[in-house]
């Protein structure tokens, strides 16, 4: 089956674009929910979990795996891949491809974690396909906190994403990346501060695409995978608000197990 | 020595008061920033995590255990008192008796995390002591962000914090208990909103006054306890940004130890 992993909720966005994209598929998820968030952690801290969430989602069954998390994908995807040898995909290459497409001037905003805008990832990547492209990135880390409360369109969040775009909108960005899989969920917001002028990229459609585009060129990888329309939902800790918000994100009825890692 | 955890940053408030009123007396912390926040944690997986942190801290010898964390004092008091046998200290305790000494109406408010007030344990230990008492409690989860963050004076912050203490205000508490260990950074905020007749409660020098009675009164405790003026601080991440709250909040120079559990 596919498996997919988070800190927490965010990861959930990954998985709606992945039942939609690839309807059928099997799939087991992981939420981190004891030790979220991961955005203020450090990498060596980050790389740990990642690692350990990955070794569960193979014991599950996983043939290919999908780090549905920018702060683990931002400095986890190298480790990963070496001490794995099976297809992990990450959040961050498929939002940079878009971007790439779709800026103009080649003025691009990225937002995300503190931990995912320190790890300068983005920049990298965008600049080994586009060495000219000028990018503007800035940590937004209560934004997490804000969505895991489901204030999603309080006042007191409008202003805070106003005081937080501010910077990015001076410079008069094009295309602006929603750097971590919390945001999608604050596009309306988001959307409306930074301006009309600006395209909005989330990854998680884009990633569930490539993996459809991986798997018709890889049928002895896509024959490994079970489709019997199945989700596996697993976190490390349940909490009555965790499975309310999973189940408005899913849109379905679903059922957690808890599991120690 | 005396061993005190938290789940990060906020147990540092608990820490000064202990240097304060103890002065000498050498101390371990533990922040437990790889897994922080505890607050929207469910109590199982926050039972679990306090029972090791006061295991590594008798690994480190402390004989004098301050759970100083609320949402840890709240669900994993019980457990850990079957589980060691050594004297265990809680935040909650002094802040009730603080609060009823206080408090001419008996109507008190308390603030804290999801799981504290959720826990229901302000309310029963104020009821076992003036069966009379009024208790109002509303959960502030965002407010631990928010110090983290170091926000402590924003128009954003003051949104909420005002937000949060409504119901609160409406219902003409004269005492607020500040039951978390990040709240007594936002108190200027919170006196401000809440008014001028309600007294606030920070039980950090409450507690450090308790055990200080405490070891006069036991006197073979004291003797167990060293004291050479050292203090360690122990995290299972670091951050740079911890590493900065932490010497603001202590005023003086630290080194923090990463040690994983």
């Amino acid at each position: 089956m596919i498996g997919i992993f988070d800190s927490g909720i965010g990861g959930l966005t990954v998985v709606r674009a992945v039942m939609d994209r690839l309807p059928g598929y099997d799939i087991v998820y992981f939420g981190d929910t004891a030790r979220t968030p991961y955005g203020n952690k450090s990498s060596r801290t980050v790389v740990d979990y990642s690692l350990q969430n990955i070794r569960f989602l193979l014991d599950q069954g996983a043939k290919l795996v999908v780090m549905a998390c920018n702060t683990a994908s931002s400095v986890a995807t190298d480790t990963a891949l070496s001490r794995f040898n099976m297809p992990i995909y990450e959040v961050i290459t498929p939002a940079v491809n878009q971007s790439l497409e779709i800026s103009k001037k080649m003025a691009i905003g990225v937002i995300g974690t503190r931990a995912t805008i320190t790890s300068g990832i983005y920049e990298k990547k965008i600049h080994e396909k586009a060495p000219e492209a000028r990018i503007y990135s800035t940590p937004c880390p209560l934004l997490v906190p804000l969505v895991e409360e489901g204030w999603l369109n309080k006042p007191e969040t409008r202003m805070i994403v106003k005081k937080y775009l501010h910077p990015l909108k001076v410079r008069q960005i094009d295309a602006l990346i929603l750097g971590c899989t919390h945001y999608p969920l604050l596009k309306p917001i988001i959307a409306h501060k930074i301006g009309k002028k600006v395209a909005i990229i989330d990854s998680s459609m884009a990633l569930a695409e490539e993996i459809k585009a991986f798997l018709a060129e890889n049928p002895q990888v896509d024959r490994e995978l079970s489709k019997n329309g199945k989700a596996d939902f697993f976190v490390s800790d349940i909490t009555p608000q965790f499975e309310k918000t999973a189940r408005a994100v899913i849109k379905r009825n679903i059922t957690l197990k808890h599991v120690g890692l």
